[in-house]
């Protein structure tokens, strides 16, 4: 096991009363004015946003709106975000919402407090050093921003798509009520568990060994998530199942599951290949959603470095879905961990899930694009299971391609 | 799933470099002068005590001590405590050991600011409505106390032992370094072991259902110990072994294990039956070690309940012990479910731990003596999974003695 520093500050309200909590919570943290981010309409329709008004004013905390956020949040958002912010007065960020509408949140709070632009901490020209408050209702569970030190934004003047992290943009509070996820459609409910499910592997795969409570627990989530996911697309209103899902999506990203596998303290365990493969994707295309990117470049990922480690993935495949290894030897164990990621697939594939590029009507030849956009993200080798350059990079893609 | 509030805000600072970041941490939060709370030489003759200082030292951070601290720490303690405190200008605890020392930590630091008798809060007289910051370097993994919010007080003058909770009290950070637990002699493990699976056991037996996420957590984290402990008994300085006993027992109890189980958001979950019945063994006997008491009294415990919900006791011995039961009958229920006790009982006696309290030098005679004390601290009805009056703790006490 590695070191590590495990810290998760955040208070979690979780259940059917969540959401009437919220303008008592930040009340009585002293916070006069949120400024309330959300993205298309659902959050009118379903009646959340309505619910959280009617909470803040019955608390005397004032509000601002900003809706409109799209999916993979982009970098004129922020900077709009932060002009409102500062004109109306507000002292915390209340988004309302996923993980596009949470990192375009954080993207402000931390953004609020520095005078150059806020892209300079995405292009490492700047430290993130403060952050407002953050509390969050969450309402479309699978990019885990809800307890994570991390933020992506997408910079669409030069097709970028980035990540930072610290530990103050973490939020202060997060409501969870399972029911305002009851009429999420099966594509977003099916790529959310996807990212969930990316999210641990994204660390157990960190190519630093095993620690035997991490794992145990990695593996339980994905469990869970496997067997809630049908249960939640079959029947949206399975409370069970979409409480189930909602809280491994918590705990697959707030560094829980990655405790002792980092290479150090100061670094989130993992090499994150497969985030950093499609977050490409979505770069060139903000209509890809994430979960659904993932679903088709991890387990393409998995296939191009297993043979680094078949070993972990067989372990996977055995805490997973129950498969052993016909014998000990190094054929079984291979046939194992290529049957592990076959098992993955065909998961998400029976979630809806694409299972190549070519469904999201891409072509090949866009792959040198992708290249280009990786490099500059990512420097010329990434990657911690094995490291990755661009022709690595380019067969990964290709195998997404043929899947 | 019940609703629920998590909130675990301690840094966990985890490995072999944990100790020598005490100082530096204390210092960033501008802290100037920490009282060193320990108990008994051991953290002196291992060294620790020394690098904590010498941390301290070199970055400027004054301290205060106070060492002596017995098992099952009684109110006296605290008090000189509190007024070493107040006199030496300490501005936050630093506990060095395990769940007694932080717990006499956590108490010096909520009465501190208290101006009446500390132990208005054990009596229900005062509430905790402050604390000061706790920074703990943990030796001794098994009460989960570095990351709890909780704290256990004896108080001999009145042969009671009485447990106050508030959210102010969880430490700020906590260094835990499992080299330092090399050391433990092997009745202190398998006493911490017991422990950490009694607190994972007082939740999951909650009489309040299931709860997908959290079920799969806490039998990972048992299949974790009992894989793990056998491991640190045989090598003592095997530091994978000691580093999951160590990260599981604050997982036992920083009540992750506990989300959804709870009945209602603001109590913890479960009934914590068997922690009321051995905490007056220890009020009797402060030498009984509370995790040998709890592997007595949690399987008799176990035994006299069971038949309220064998399904769940068959569900736990399916996950942590793999019992599968012979049919869907009730019968093969209740087989599984009786065989699953049998199995944690054998895992106890394995590590050494005791069956009977006879064990203890104790006489059947003491019982009544024991229920007064229960009623006293639990009322004359107590217990979730199954409401236990005077003559059902009898009746427990009793299996407790015949074990």
């Amino acid at each position: 096991m590695n070191d590590f520093t495990f810290y998760s500050p955040t208070k979690f309200i979780f259940g059917r009363e969540a959401i009437d909590a919220v303008g008592g919570e930040l009340s009585r943290r002293s916070l006069r004015k949120a400024l309330i981010v959300y993205g298309g309409a659902s959050a009118v329709r379903s009646g959340v946003l309505a619910r959280v008004k009617a909470s803040l004013d019955a608390n005397g905390v004032a509000h601002e709106e900003m809706g409109g956020v799209r999916p993979n949040p982009e970098l004129n958002e922020v900077r709009a975000g932060i002009a409102l912010l500062r004109a109306s007065g507000c002292d915390c960020l209340l988004p309302v919402g996923g993980g596009s509408v949470i990192d375009c949140a954080k993207a402000i709070a931390f953004g609020a407090g520095y005078d150059g632009d806020v892209w300079d901490f995405f292009d490492g020209k700047a430290k993130i050093t403060g952050c407002l408050p953050i509390a969050v209702v969450l309402t479309l569970p699978a990019a885990g921003s809800e307890g994570s030190a991390s933020c992506v934004i997408s910079n669409d003047a030069i097709s970028a798509k980035r990540g930072v992290g610290a530990d103050s943009m973490r939020p202060t509070i997060a409501f969870m009520d399972p029911e305002t996820t009851f009429t999420l459609p099966p594509y977003q409910t099916a790529s959310g568990v996807t990212d969930m499910i990316a999210h641990i592997c994204e660390r157990y795969f960190s190519g630093q060994g095993a620690a035997a409570v991490t794992d145990a627990i990695a593996t339980s989530l994905i469990r869970t998530l496997i067997a809630s996911a049908p249960k939640a697309l079959v029947d949206p209103k399975d409370y069970e199942a979409r409480a189930a899902i909602m809280w491994a999506g918590t705990l697959a990203h707030n560094d829980l599951a990655g405790c002792g596998l980092a290479s150090s303290a100061k670094t989130r365990a993992g090499g994150w290949e497969s985030h950093a493969l499609e977050h490409e994707l979505s770069a060139i295309d903000p209509k890809i959603t994430h979960g659904a990117g993932l679903a088709v470049v991890m387990p393409a990922w998995m296939r191009y470095v297993v043979d680094a480690d078949s070993a972990r993935f067989a372990a996977f495949g055995r805490e997973v879905f129950g498969i052993v290894p016909a014998d000990a030897s190094q054929e079984a164990i291979k046939a194992a961990a290529s049957e592990t990621i076959d098992r993955l697939q065909a998961f998400f594939v029976s979630m809806g899930m694409p299972r190549s590029l070519k469904e999201f009507g891409l072509e090949e030849s866009v792959i040198d694009r992708l290249l280009d956009g990786l490099e500059k993200s990512k420097g010329r080798v990434f990657g911690a299971f094995k490291p990755l350059g661009r022709e690595d990079a380019r067969a990964i893609y290709e195998i997404a391609f043929k899947n």
